[in-house]
């Protein structure tokens, strides 16, 4: 079942989701095998057509299923879903199979794509793997083109982010270190 | 003369600087010409030696100076500077060569090192250029070894942002679009 209020966003303004900098969720699935890891390091990297970059250590069993399904999605994790987010990225699925049930992670599927989508995130981006294999080989460095992006119509609509009004809990996480992070503050009016 | 509270961050902790995805000024300088324009897409890309992304548009000044000269500073300004890190992002020195001036940007100068910095920043990360034409060509895309970092010591202390305690002032800022920023927010308890 999908998530209330997931709504979609017109792919221009996709590179709005990830411009302030949060931390994301990676999933992936191949041969039926799903997976989702945090990562501190994916940023946009085009408008049109929307691209990202993500980066991807060799040891996580999320990168295999990139690499081998060629598809990913970033998920946005909210306030609530901290520790949640920092056990998934400490724990591995190479030595945890059972991490994603360890941690609760509650897992959705839209139809038409063959991808395990986090619920309970503030914005969801689907991207086709470009592959580079000099990037992915040298710097862990993986280049993704958006095909498809959602969001919790409460917090991003028109095109903004609405942190200001939206529920407290549907702020984003930013993760600094040692389990630290903060939530995206207030606007700025210039 | 140096900012007060500009103090050196080793270099080990350097990626924390960017792990919360503050919005960056890009600085550089070459053959005495100095620049320096706002960008929304820098990221972390590994831990030691620490190296960053950023995207810099083909039709910027900066990007010139950057691929001749070899360095460039990343710094995150703060949120009184929210209207000049917009007057510099979209202007360009290409048709206003007096942008910086116009917005009133405060440069400064760190002895031993030919790049011009921004004071009124958190936090400075100089970079070396890693050279990636492929990267930059297809991708505005570039690679940067992080060669030395300082913060503001009031909002970056021991390896960690202290913003729930430093002055509201030095909170970073994190862009979406259209001139609308957001402050990052208090901390969240794992």
């Amino acid at each position: 079942m999908l998530p209330a209020h997931f709504t979609p966003v017109p792919l221009e303004k996709a590179y709005r989701l990830l411009n302030h900098g949060p931390t994301v969720i990676v999933s992936a699935r191949h041969a039926g095998q799903s997976n989702a890891m945090s990562a501190a390091w994916a940023c946009a990297l085009d408008f049109a057509p929307p691209k990202v970059t993500v980066v991807l250590d060799k040891a996580t069993r999320t990168r295999a299923l990139v690499e081998a399904s060629g598809l990913f999605a970033l998920q946005l994790p909210t306030v609530p879903q901290a520790a949640m987010t920092v056990g998934i990225g400490t724990d591995s699925a190479v030595t945890e199979p059972e991490k994603l049930a360890k941690h609760g992670v509650p897992m959705f599927e839209t139809p038409g794509l063959d991808l395990p989508l986090v619920a309970g995130c503030a914005a969801w981006l689907v991207c086709k793997l470009i592959p580079e294999p000099h990037n992915q080989q040298t710097y862990d460095l993986f280049i993704g083109e958006v095909i498809a992006a959602w969001a919790d119509e409460r917090v991003f609509r028109d095109g903004h982010w609405e942190f200001d009004s939206a529920p407290a809990e549907l702020r984003t996480l930013h993760y600094v270190a040692g389990g630290q992070f903060f939530a995206i503050g207030d606007g700025v009016a210039v």
